[in-house]
């Protein structure tokens, strides 16, 4: 399959690289060009703009840090949007606004180009190994032309809706939830330790029981650790898919009281000197409230 | 072992049992003795007060509804503390207030007895199993002793620390941490359905990929499908958890901002009409403030 | 002085009746001209487009619903940008965001125009009376060129900083007060009905001591006699509000944990029924989480 | 009239001695006895005990520090309880919980003594001026026996109910809706702050137009010079204040979401070392959370 990848950052590289190994013809673009040398390696071409890049594939794959760089990349001149087949499929990746999202199915429709989006779940380990998990909504054909690449870069696809924009929901729903947890898991770390609970026991005896999934596992590891930096994910990123859920909700009209909470827990720890700090310095500032060193 | 069980609800009675089938020797009280005859057939002593029942035994275990419930059973006239012998356990399995927990071991060990908290996470359907997790906490020696009764009960124990209150300070966290979970489940369901995702798409991305341990299981299905009734767990019961969780809370000067609302929200529901409700009728008022039929 | 008023809703039409009355030489316009009927009664010349209105003017003053409606009037074709003389005063009274209200400062200072913003703080009664509240921002020359405006319409300005869009913060900052007052009356309100106080036995002890301002008195009859409907300010205009402080709090980099509450607590009251009641019904909301009739 | 005076701190203290001034044969006790010196020049009698100094009162007026200090004092040997005699009226003006109070309407009515709860409002200068605000409760016939206490004390009494609690339930609402207002100002300052404006510019429009009570204007003046020692009235104390609100709250089953915030706030307050500061502190703790310095 003829395809390209437009965003070579730490998702999009290893997403490009399982491409070119599941044996497509993978097209690059980057906006700093130095992180495409080891692509070319791989056997992509290195291509000088998106249009460049999108002239004459079957696929559009974007994986680009937020609304800003995908409408940049997509709708500037030299851009996504005038060049990419009529009947190809562009495949937005990137973990983007729900409005902007439903935006660009527009901007696709009027262009007779078809649109997914297929938000992915899994940090840039999961996606050099190819286990990411593909949350994809859009066109039946369309997300059917894409599963290929879905295949390659990931573990397991899930189809979500019709409308493209509910891949996005989904994903914001799981990051809010992730917040969530780091959050409720940090309160319930405080009360322990306020209590002379170890954090450790407390957090073995949740992940061991009722809380074992991977999100519990490993932020439940981290905050008993009180591990700050290096983030893995930061506040500041945090913040920005709090706003995104708290966004679409709006959108929605639906009352989120929890995240709304959590929007202003993030953005007080972000004022309070943890922007940089991985997003389980949420528990950090929970534990400073408590008074606990 | 010779043993007591009081208390033979829906959690102490399969418990009995299985204390019986593990070839203990087992005397049973409850206030309401129709309740002991299932016992009787099993091979149990059914005594006629707790004073009765624990007389002779190396331990006893209290599985009862409340703090009022156990302080009744404990200090009254006939009650568990005048007559347990000197060096013997009480086992205390039932979900009470920190500060009873702690009351209960200065009483002890001003009787020269031993004292263990020893909360359970499990339903009733794990309890007849013997599946239950025993999160205890306590002087070593008396876990110790009460080892073969977490054995035969459960299918693992932990050991959390040396002030048995702090086993209770561990199941309300982790009885807040479910609630929580629902909460904010209930939430992201709300967002879900207003952007046109179907509930079921959402929980199977969240519980297939991040959010796998049983709790998000189980509930997730049960707001997915719009359970409320029968109830598994009241919402009146987790209104005495998270209230429980915030005693806690304060009694160790932790602020708990996200506990705050959820107590607000579950007495809300409560006042609502949903005091006999599953404690997953929580989204259901979310979905009622979202204006979701 | 020669001024044009666009805007002649129910705070606009009695703003420029008084500038009649008060001997300037006025030009209206409304997007429904019926309005303007009573104007032309009063002297005032009605104009065909905002263009029209203040082709040759020293002053215009907007008065419109929100910020699409500002947006149209101002930018539009025949809008005001373009026909404002160079050296002309813009002064913008409605409650708009900040984000657009410096956005037109930028527009009118490349025109050359200049700009205040000038919320009000009184309802229509009040503005037919000349005794509204003006909270100005903008270059010292600019309000002092607006003030003869202001003395015609208010009882009295207040000047809050340098740039304009400061005093659509102030605005909001009131607002948001208002909406805070209102809650947190509903909440004390509650807890006095569920212990058996009457509500204006409550309101009356409030206001005669601590909290005696207009807002204390107005809101805490309101709630005490349990009024809904007619309103005096709709809950779906509240949502607007609020929505409008924390926009300029997420401008600003602000958390404003109780203003997060409060969107919640109107979103929600605007789905459940309450979008067309008064303010007030916030206080109805709350009786009706806590089981009151 | 024969009075006996229990608590003599700064607010007790004026409050005795306005009695003394109106003529009324006053007796009193505190705990420290060096305070009653000033009472004595002032022709007051010094009793050894509260059942000293209740012996043949018509009437004893208790103004405490908190629930331990009353119980203290009523209940234990040499207390009230034992000496007032029957018919005479127990006035308890200390900011007590709603369940003491109407524990202690029962102890008196099981005595044939009377009992009126009567909070007042206002600091150590108003009681020195007799310029108090007394919100009382009770059987009509005890408020009447007390009126001329009430008139020697305050500038202005109110009756609110016939059950004594109920005064205490409107003295909490009442400072629940101070600690919401010092809140919700210092968000609202934060905000203007964050965004150029100076916070003595908000504060003078808001209490000029439409919050013009004693509450705002103190307070609002206090966040303005962001005044945070020394305390007028301490964070330790506003967070036993609240508590004792949401205790009231809890009883008569109704959420109150702000006040459940406003908890976590002045907790966290007091955590982040602000326990002796005035309760204005809380709008430096919000000033910190927007990284304001």
């Amino acid at each position: 399959m003829r395809i390209a990848v437009l965003g070579l950052g730490k998702m999009g590289a290893p997403m490009a690289q399982n491409l070119c190994k599941a044996g497509h013809q993978v097209a690059v673009w980057n906006r700093n060009p130095d992180k495409a040398a080891p692509l070319a390696a791989s056997g992509a071409r290195v291509a000088a703009s998106p249009a460049d890049a999108v002239r004459d594939v079957e696929l559009a794959l974007t994986m680009l840090a937020d609304d800003a760089a995908v409408e940049r990349t997509v709708e500037a001149t030299d851009g996504l949007l005038d060049s990419l087949p009529a009947g190809a499929v562009h495949v937005s990746s990137s973990t983007i606004s729900v409005t902007l999202s439903a935006r660009l199915a527009a901007l696709h429709a009027a262009k007779g180009q078809r649109y997914v989006a297929a938000p992915v779940f899994g940090r840039p380990d999961a996606a050099e190994a190819a286990k990411l998990f593909v949350v994809a909504a859009g066109a039946a054909d369309a997300i059917d032309a894409a599963q290929p690449v879905f295949d390659a870069i990931g573990q397991r696809s899930f189809r979500v809706g019709a409308e493209p924009h509910q891949a996005n929901v989904v994903k914001l729903c799981g990051n809010y939830l992730l917040v969530a947890t780091v959050q409720t898991l940090g309160e319930a770390v405080a009360l322990a330790r306020g209590s002379g609970v170890e954090a450790a026991a407390l957090i073995e005896v949740l992940t061991e029981t009722l809380f074992g999934g991977v999100v519990h596992r490993g932020y439940g590891a981290a905050i008993a650790r009180q591990h700050v930096r290096p983030a893995g994910f930061t506040l500041e990123l945090t913040l920005k898919d709090v706003r995104l859920a708290l966004e679409a909700a709006r959108g929605a009209a639906v009352p989120m009281p929890v995240a709304s909470l959590l929007q202003d827990a993030t953005l007080t720890a972000v004022r309070r000197g943890y922007a940089d700090a991985d997003l389980a310095a949420l528990a950090r500032v929970t534990a400073e409230n408590a008074g606990l060193s």
